[in-house]
């Protein structure tokens, strides 16, 4: 048996013993690690692997159709699963397939002529990517570590994500006023305007970038006070988009590495 | 090349020829049908093959994180991966998932002792399975037939969705009220009850039923206004769930087979 059998082997024991989503394998006894290591035929692996595919594409899907609690970490068992999820096509896929959406809605609008429609963008896993940083954290297996994470942002260097760059480009040419809602803190405002700039994005001078440390509803609600209509928000977070002030339509990026309430 | 083979290639030649969906699947040009059939070695026709897998995934993630507007049929090109998806062990799976996060969620709430805290379940596709009549039309792949679809329904032999009613016995036994809010017309309460009975579920004679074609919100709405708390929701479509006088969790059962507004 190879070692990545053997991993996925010890990963799938572990679930039975360590993890409280559980798991129907209906793992025969003869399975069971009576000599050290059991030799089993390749099909079985292959449907064990296919079965840890399919709750581990479960959970994200719940997490994406905001059907979790607040987590702090992926499910230890997942953890090979996700980061092929991030780094293979399906991730870049899921961020083509929304984006692609939310492009075909914004052009489908007619904006007013006041100027006082907007499109709200989160930043971090919305337009730049901190999938770099969290490469080397598991790709949500650790728990978030805040200084960790802060030095990453002073680093400026969090890659674009390139389909909400081409949306960003359109809703911009589109004639909506950009505004960028993040959880970032205004201390990192230079280096982050340097980080999108660097990335591709046009920041105006003008453009509102307000911090919500607080909460993105009190944020939007601050935005629609002045007179804006929020018409299509994307972000990574049902924080970003869900609650009170809510766009007309809001568009959930996928985001299984972290939580944010 | 099996049939299996031949009939995934057809459908992918169909991708670029006639779906909204662009599907960038770098086709060669040597590709293209000029012999009639087109022989390829396998590790291409495995390529394709997961590329599709992936782009069907996205549209079904997309469209449970309530990222697509309203849809009238599921892309033609996934039509095969939907009817694996629903017969396969997917589908069971993110049933049982998302019912053992309302479970462990009901579970960790305090009743009042006033018997006003209640559950909201929707009925088609979360108490109730019309897969046998979907299965019958392409899984979501026909137009629907509201009048083909009444006499399914008259016909009172929808199966159990079992993890919901495992759900639905456990909050009844936590003492929660129980509400069923429907689209179903209010000329089939009674062919749908006894279908609910005869699959298992106890609906208790003071157990609210209330229609909801017109909107859940204003449903949920009357619900509040005669003084029940909504701790919980369980359905299939976002309608079901968002808008307005929403429960203080909702839940959203998979169905990528059709879309109600």
């Amino acid at each position: 048996m190879d070692f990545i059998g053997y991993t996925m082997f010890l990963c799938l024991v572990s679930i039975a013993l360590c993890y409280d989503i559980d798991i129907d394998l209906d793992l025969d006894p003869d399975l069971l690690p009576r000599p050290l290591i059991v030799e089993f035929p390749d099909t079985r692996l292959k449907n064990i692997t296919e079965e840890l595919n399919m709750q581990c594409t479960s959970w994200r899907v719940a997490a994406e159709a905001n059907n979790l609690g607040p987590w702090k970490t992926i499910p230890r068992e997942c953890a090979e699963y996700m980061k092929e999820y991030m780094l293979g096509r399906s991730y870049k896929i899921d961020l083509e397939t929304v984006s692609k959406e939310a492009e075909a809605y914004a052009n489908s609008l007619e904006l007013e002529e006041d100027g006082m429609d907007a499109w709200v963008f989160d930043i971090d896993e919305t337009l730049l990517s901190n999938l770099p940083y969290y490469a080397d954290h598991g790709f949500g297996l650790d728990f978030f570590d805040s200084a960790q994470f802060d030095r990453w942002i002073l680093e400026g260097v969090a890659p674009v994500i390139k389909p909400s760059l081409k949306l960003y480009e359109n809703v911009l040419r589109l004639g909506f006023k950009i505004i960028l809602l993040t959880g970032r803190g205004e201390n990192r405002r230079n280096v982050t305007i340097t980080n999108l700039t660097n990335a591709g994005y046009v920041i105006g001078e003008n453009d509102h970038e307000k911090s919500a440390i607080a909460f993105k509803s009190e944020k939007r609600e601050e935005v629609i006070d002045e007179g804006f209509r929020i018409l299509g928000n994307l972000g990574d977070q049902w924080s970003d988009l869900a609650g009170t002030s809510i766009a007309s339509r809001s568009f959930k990026l996928s985001n299984p590495m972290y939580y944010i309430p």
